[in-house]
Order: structure tokens, then sequence, then C-alpha cells
């Protein structure tokens, strides 16, 4: 049976695997002191074009939304997000567990509107009781979304214009970055993504890595003591080699960006698939994720073959499913859910 | 140059980079859900004579202790711990983070006194002010001690019942728990240490894994919607293989005793080494952390040859320096430090 | 000028006021074990028909939602509310801030549908992935709502019943309690209303008292602990004769009842002078606070002479304003607004 | 029977409770933006001689130190108080349960020394481990102390000294300031107190007030959006008037220093009156607590006759028992006392 279930079903790329392999009895300082983390974080620098970035690798995704999210809002800061948002939604209140309340905009296809970003913050601040409120001190949004769709660059200058004139923190959720920039549907790259935001991280968890993902300050703009508040999120790894050796490995020669491409070139092929037999889609979306509407005779037929994701149920009995490639995506399975159709 | 500084300095046991070698194209379900977790529940039930024991694998031992002390305390609880206990110290206030007061008793080389907490707790119920207090309902104590040292079962018997009588759970922090049962010194066994306590873990970060701990409750209880909690904490992994296979490949064919053995016999020569050159010790540590005490000519001749922790400067101007062995310390790093003696 | 912005722009009943002073200087016992208190405690429990309530005067309205929701949820549950909710809306993100995620259910005037909870939470369990979610514990209604309207006693059962099947907990905001339950449109009685919950409070600051909110848990069942957890949230008064001397006066001889009777006639009365004039309403409130929709020039003819708050700004121009009585709302009060009209 | 239990058994200044009657049906604005609160913001920038102070009246004692702190503190900061500090041991953890710690340093009769402070922070900042605890970001101490004794001039500098290197707010807890600055022991100025600290607060509710306590940043310096950090903690109340009234008729006419100088008298008459019969005291305290240490016997024939309180059992049988006096505290009691010595 094949598994389009989620992007993290494998685990590692094989080259993560053979470098843990080469450097496992080689003595590294702990807590993100080894030399591979070093190492790590002067090839995320230059692949981002951020010379001063500061770079911090945590292990998994909730851990760094909270984390981050955390450190850069004040006391009575609220962080906006579309409604679909993941911290929104599949976080189990992580966020408002460390104090903070998610504001949630209206969703498009999973992304927020600028436009109504800006409607927002000016309904917001022209109530007179606004200071009653928790503050909006922050808007957060994913690329790739949770429903596969991706910002265009002029949609991500519209946001941070806005976050800039109300003093409000840009921050990317990029748990598939990788499958975000390497859509040909993207119209930014990574270094020009991280000029349009203050804050965001490379997924690796969901792109080859056993678990990881890279937090960048673009401009050095890490809030003091950042690495005593990982800590105190319990997002510290004492054998910070493990997510060292993963993105050094990951950013070598452009691995990270190659896998994704592959990845794509799989859910691309994959899209076709459904589209050739008629199938709807829920969304059009052009990365990892595909959300085609099957009927329940269509469910029943893959049962036991295939295995993908209920995204939501349809008034009608049909559903959102959801099938999602990754960097381990082998033509073989597209070639045997093909068949399957 | 060889370290002693810390027992999280290399990798993984060769067997669990070879298990995940094998095993990483195998698609399996998240958030440990997958077959090798399930088979390390097994395996863990059967370890810690718990056939009813809820297990959990968390990543890394500050969010172990965060994510259970916040699980079993209520909104006005604290927890007791010794004055050295890593969460009293060195864990950047993440219980308090998440709410919770630690009370801290006098520490007795690492070790709280059983009639030092009943004594503690019969004053404080005697204040007429008690209620206006936050309320102790949790004992933590280390096995071994940040000290390397090591409660006697009769103890941890004490502890448990004047636990019990207050209605509070003892919650022992595992981080070492293989180098404090494979001591010579240690009179309880694994299913021993289960029986007297609420919830404990047995660490893997610094016994062979690249990373994990295994919370477990011994009875079958863990607080109700645990798995959630994790969750709230940024705790759970996403690709929960990556323990699972960890703590399955610990707990096959007694792994877990036998590397921690190993560790011991190197501390024990590494300890005999110090003491046949008369050095004195801070602790007498029948477990993998030794604590001599150095001059600062002895510091300087080790300079750029072996590495090691300077624990505590003494008012004489030598110091209390730690030097943990572990899985991976080899016969031939403890002779090369001999022969610099 | 006359003022009808809020029902706090008093200080308190004169009847309160001689009781303060003369009790001044009779020498109590503080933090709630005064005389007074207890003498309050007796009197809410006849007036609401449970002799074994457990109750607790706490100061203002965030303070008590914040003390009793954060008291009765744990660390990973949520609470249910309308959007429109106070807790959703204007309490500065207070319930997230003690760590709880506040979900919202379409607002009806204020009110949040049994039908549209019930389907919430059966669309919620029905996810499988509801385990990564906040769950929700508890549900927050307000009596009569921010928009002045009320619950009738079926659906008070409907909500009840619902909220047994899941376990949660029915708090019911009553800053306004005593303005509810006087109108000719409630259908419930305090003691009714009290076995239609399980926690709720009586408010006091506006309904008479300088400050105070009594909250009442009608079968005992404060959680365990309360006062620890009412004096952590900094919500317990060292002088809590202040709220005793209060709550003891406003339920001797039924004056909370009358004097939230009172501030019903002059709402009728303001109610019918604007409907008289043909003023549209945004809400059919009935009761103290009245939300009738002004035109530009009208709201002009008032500027100077009388205060009222403007509630939301409509697309054509007009706004949704809002005028509040009070117990101590005149009938020259009244009789001034309709000669302004 | 006459009590000396504690400062807050009495209601309020005669002349506050005029003032509340006078002012009773006076309409004005809520959450403190009524005449009475900003008169009362004047009077106490002109009494501390800090023009520009920012003011903020709260409700009560630990509320106000938890919202302070808070407020100051960043994520990760500490706070240092003596062992005997108010937060650190009578506040329910209302200080970690909004997420920071509470580290101690040994008291000297309720002090904490200057010089150990410097010591502390020395030896935490040379520690290579710092990043991985709680920063210590804040100091708090208490004017009088828990103890009765009182910070000299010297002291306080050398306090705020440190606090500057070390880039932390030095926090003043004024609960009982009053009482502290008319002892004759005193030797700052409240103009004085004020320069020598970041914030502090005048305690209402045990010198002559219902309730109430007015936070001060001497020079303009709360922290942005301070009003919504003290609703989001619940401390604002919505008749502002209340502690504004309280406030501003303290402040009118050097009335609170002149109610605070006759609880000092009384307290030293009751002082001299235990001294002339030859009673120990536990602490040499120049303030409205007195600390003398009785037999059994000695309180045996005080019962039912003077309420008094227990601080501490000592080994031998006997007890420090507290005796306070306050602004109602009325030469009689003192006699009467006197004659049952």
């Amino acid at each position: 049976m094949i598994s389009f279930t989620c992007d993290y079903s494998e685990g590692a790329h094989p080259l993560i695997l053979k470098r843990l392999q080469e450097t496992n009895l080689q003595q590294e300082p702990g807590y993100g002191d080894d030399r591979f983390t070093r190492s790590a974080t002067a090839k995320i620098r230059e692949a981002t074009g951020c010379p001063k970035a500061g770079v911090m690798l945590l292990c998994g995704g909730t851990q760094t939304n909270a984390t981050v999210i955390d450190a850069l809002l004040p006391h009575y800061g609220a962080v906006i997000a579309a409604q679909t948002g993941h911290i929104a939604v599949h976080e189990s209140g992580a966020i408002e567990f460390s104090g903070h309340k998610v504001v949630t905009l209206p969703s498009h296809r999973g992304k927020m509107a600028p436009e109504e970003l800006k409607a927002y913050l000016e309904k917001f601040y022209a109530a007179p009781s606004w200071p009653h409120m928790a503050l909006p001190r922050m808007v957060y949004i994913s690329f790739p979304t949770e429903y596969g769709t991706l910002y265009a660059g002029e949609e991500l200058k519209a946001l941070k214009s806005i976050c800039e004139r109300y003093g409000m923190p840009l921050f990317i959720d990029g748990a598939r970055l990788g499958y975000g920039l390497a859509s040909p549907a993207a119209d930014v790259t990574l270094p020009e993504l991280a000029r349009l935001c203050d804050v965001f991280y490379i997924g690796g968890t969901k792109v080859g890595a056993l678990c990881g993902e890279a937090v960048v300050f673009p401009r050095g703009n890490a809030p003091e003591h950042f690495f005593t508040i990982v800590k105190q999120h319990g997002a510290l790894m004492a054998k910070g080699r493990l997510t060292g050796i993963q993105f050094d490995t990951l950013f070598t020669g452009d691995l990270y960006m190659e896998i994704s491409r592959h990845a794509i070139e799989m859910a691309l092929r994959l899209k076709k698939a459904f589209a050739d037999k008629g199938y709807p889609f829920y969304t059009d979306s052009p990365t990892n994720q595909q959300f085609p509407i099957l009927t329940e005779t269509q469910m029943k037929a893959l049962e036991g073959k295939v295995l993908f994701e209920v995204w939501e149920s349809l008034p009608d009995g049909r559903a959102v499913t959801r099938f999602a490639t990754s960097w381990a995506t082998t033509p073989e399975q597209i070639r045997e859910l093909e068949s399957l159709l």
C-alpha cells in the first residue's frame, strides 16, 4: 500500500543518514555550538542572501511557531492569522498557552488578503475601545499555505508594507518552504522572501529531514536572548549536531531545492492524473499538497491500496481529500496511483 | 583532543543509525502512531514490569520536565525540588514559564532528604496563611542527581510515602537513568523504581540516542488528554518514528542497560585514575559523572589535551570539575587521561 | 449634560454608602472572613435557592471571567463563546493570557444558538485531528448579552444539556444579571437560572455597587482551592468587608431586584421615546441597554447635551448607538432626553 | 476585644467616606478617565516631585505586584527578591503564574543586602551556563519590609546603582509606604524615594483606603500600553472613581502622611509598652508592625482580649508575634493593651 497521507511519512534524505553515520563519533559541544550547526548557519546565510541573518535550529513546527511568536510579541500582543492558519487550528492552543490571542481574518484558499488586513487594522484602531482589546502586533502567514496556495511577491510586499505601517513583524511559517519556492507558480526566490518578512523558518521535517526547522531573522534582528527564550520553551536540543548535520546537508549543493523540485514534479504529475480523469479540485494548488474532490465510490475504490487524508466532508457526500507528495515520492508510486484512478 | 565535557558529545549508538537506515523509506503515520513507537512502548512496558504503563516519547529533557510537571500540577500547584535540581537551576525558568512555582529544599550532594520534605510540608500546613501560598503538589527528584549521586530504595520509599500522604505525585527525572541503574551502588532495578514513583522518564539523549526521552506513567496513570498537552507544549514530534526507532533499538536485547554499564565501567576507571593520584572529589559519585577537585596547575596541565567542565570555583582557587563518561567513551580515552594525570 | 454612556457612571446605591459609614470602624478579619461577607453569602444562598452554594466575592468583571474560566479549564481546554462575547472582544486577551483559547460561534444579537453549539461539537469530534486542537471544555454566555438580549429558559436548558453531554460546565457572565432578571421579557428567575448552569456571577459594579461581582457555584461545586486560585489571579481583596458590605446590602430586602426593576422601567421609557420618534433599533433589547440607530444629523443634535456610546458605524453613515440606564437613572433624565429627541 | 492583627481591619478614613458620599451621583466616565483620578494623579505628581510621573490606580497589593512585574519583565526575565519578600512567599505563586521566576536572596530582617545582590549577579554572569537560566531582570524590595524594617537612603542608592549597571529596574513595593516614610527612622522623603527607583506604589488599602494602590513610574517611564496590560491582568476598575476619590482625598492637604504619622506614634507607644515590660523583639522595627516575642503564658493571658498574629513559632515554645497599628488605631486601644501587659 502506498501513502500520500502526508509529507512526513518517510525518514530522511539518504545523504543526511550518510552524514550522520560519518560524523557519529566526532565529539562536539552541545546546544548548537557544534561545527555542523555553525556550517549550516553559514550556508543558510548564503542561500538566503542574508549575511547577517540570525539562524536558530529548532525541532518541530508547532514548537517553532509558539517560540517565535512568543519571543516577538509583547505581553499584550495578539497575532493575526488567516482562519485556516495552522496556529489557529491545529496547534492545540499552543499560542494561547504562552499567553497570546490569535486573531483570525477570512481565509482565501488559505491566504490572508492584504486589503482585509488593512481594513481590519483601520477598524480596530478606529474603535475608541481598542485599548481594551488584545493589540494586534504580529502577522502570521504560511508559504505555501495549508491549502497548498502561494502568496505572490506583490501580495507579500503589500502585507509587509501594512505590517511596517503598524509596527508589526511579518512572520512566514515555512514548514513546507521548499515546496513553495520550487513550484513553477512561485514568483519569489528564497532571498526575495527573506527580504519581504521579518522572520521565517525553513522547514526541515517535511522537506527531507528527520526533524528540524531553521528559524531565520534575515537582518540579524533576533530578539535579545533568543537562545534563552528557546530553552525556556523546551525547544533547545542538547545534541544540536542532529539538526546541524541535517541542515548542513540540505544546504550543501542546492540539495534542499533539488529535492523540493522533485516533490513538485511528482505533485504536478499526480494533479494531472486526477485532472485527466475529470476529478474537480478544491483549490488549484501549485505545490506538493493536492486537494482533489472524490465521491464515496471513488474513495472506496482506493481503499486498501492508497492512503490519503480526508480534509473536509462536503454536504453532497463527496469529500475534499489531500494527497501530499514529498522528496521521497517515487515515479512508481505516481504511476500506481494513475493506474488506480 | 578528547572530551569528557558531557554525555551528549557524540551521535547515537551504531545500532540506532543502522536501524534508521534500514527503515528509512518505510512509510509510517506521524505523531507516534508508527509501528516503531508501538513496539518501543511494548518493550518499555516489559522492561519496567508495568504492562499497563502509559508511554510517551518526547524529544528533550527540559521539554519533558516542563510538560510532565505542567500536565500534573493544578493551576495553583508548586513543585518541590532540591536546590540543585535541574528544573530549579538550568532550565531558564521553563517551569515558571508554564505558571508554576518551584519550591526548593536543601540539596545533599544533589539529593532531597525525606525528613526535610516531611518537615517542610508539616510547617507549610501548620502556617495559618497556607492558602495564600502556592500549594506544594508534586515532588521532583533526579536519578542519578545532578551531582552523580543515587537515592537508595529506602529513600525512594520514604519520599513516596510522604507524597502519598499529601496527595502529591512523585516524579523522577531520569535523563541519565541508565547510568544510575547500571551503577554497582544502585539498589533498585528499573521495575522497582517504576513502582516507587508516579511518573518518570527514561533518558535517551544522554544514553545512546540522538534525542528522545521516554515518559512512563507506570500504572497507566497518565493525565487525561496527555497527547494534546504534549502537543500544546510543542513537544509532539511529527516524525514519531525518530524517537520510536531509537527507543525500540535501545530496548531490544538489553542494549540500554548494556551501554549504561559500559559507561559506568569507564567512569569507575576514570574515578580510580584520579583517586590513585590523590585527587580529592567533591562528591563520591558512583555514576557516570565524576567531580574531582583540581588545582589551577592541574587544570593548566590538561589544557589543550582534555576537555571537561568547571562546575564551581572554590575560594582557595581550586575548582570542582566534572568529567562525564557515556556509552561512547572508549578505554583508549580513559588510558590517555590516566597517562596525562 | 446627562450621560447614558454606560451603567457605571455613578457611585453606589445610597444604602451601601450608609452601611459603609455605619460599620466603618468595626474591626474585621481580612480576605473575606469578615461577618459582612458571611452574611452576604447566606443571603445569596437564600436568594438563589442554593443552600450549599459556594460564593466568592471578587472585584471586577474581566477579573472574574478570567479567574473563573482559568479555575475550571484544564490546561488543554478552550472556552466557547459567541463572537460578540465580552471575553472574546473587550478583555484585552485576559483569557488567553492565562493560557486558554477562546473559540467563537456566530452571535445572534449577542446570543449563541444551541443548535450551532451542538453542530460545532459534533463536527469537532468528528475530525480525526481533534486531539491536535485545543479541546472545548466550557461554555461561556452572558445574561443579558452584550446586545441587551436574553436567553429564554428553554435555550438555557438546551445549552445546559449539550454541556452535560460533553462534560463541560456552563458559565453565565451576569455582569448585568439584575437588569436581565428584572426585564419583563425574562422567563427565568434567579433560582431557576442558578439551576441551569454550573457557575455564574451576580454583577455588582453595574448594579448599584462601587465594585464587586459575586461568583456562585450553585451546588457547592467550586473547584478545590478556589480561594488560592483567586489570590493567584490577584483577585482577592484584603478588605473583603468592602464587597461583603455591598452584597450584604444589595441582598437585604430585595434591594438588588428592586433597583434593577427601576433601571428596566427607565430603559423601556427611553426605548419608547426613541420608538415614538420612529428611530430604528439594532436589536430589540428588553433590558437596560438600548441600541437605537441614529443618523449623523441626529447625533449632532444631541452633541453637548447627552452622552451615549457609538457602538458601530454603518456603511450608510448612520451609527448603532448605545444608551444605558442603571439603578441611578432618574425620570428627569429620561424626560430631558425625550424633549431633545 | 481589640485587634492588632493587621492594618486593614477597619474601613476607610472618614474623609474618604465623606467624599464618596458628596460625589456619589456625579456622572463620570469609567476606567480611570474620571476627574477624581485625574486630580489624584496631579496631586501624586506633586507630592512625589515627579511632574512627568505615570500614575495608575490599581485595586490590591498582589495584583499590583503581579501586574507591574509582568509588565516590566521580558519573557525570559526573573525578579530578584529577599527570601521573605511578599512576592516570594504570600502571593500564591502569582508572579510565577504570569510566567516569571522569583529568585531569592538572603533576608536580613526583611532586607536585601546590596553587596549580596552584587555578588549574586557577578556569580551569575560568571557561570558559563547563564544563558540556560532565567535571567535576573528586575529587583523587588518592600519599604517598609515585611519585618517592619526600612532601607536607608544609602542602601537604596547602592541597590539602584547595581540595578543600573545590570539594566534592571528597581521596584519598591510600598503597600505600607506611608508607615515607612512617617517613621522617625526614615532618612528618605517621598520625592527622594521616587528618584531612587524605577517604579513603586503608594499603598492605599493599608493606609486609610478601602482599597487601592497607586503605581508610580517616576520619570514617565511606564511601559508602552500599560493600560492594556493592567486590563489583561484583570486589574482595571470599571469605576475608576472609587480609587480616584480615595487617592485624591489622601493626597489633599498632607492627609496621607498625617494619618501615617499617627499610626507610627501609636506603634512606638505600643513598642514602648512591650519594651517597658521587658519583652524581647524579633526585629527592632521603627514602623507600624511590631514583632514582640511572647511566651505561651503571655499569649494565653491576652486570649479573648487582644487579637494579634503569630508570625513564627520558636523552638523554645515562645512565638514571634505581630502587632500592627494603623491610621485607625486609637490611644484608648494602646492604653488597654498597656494595662493588659
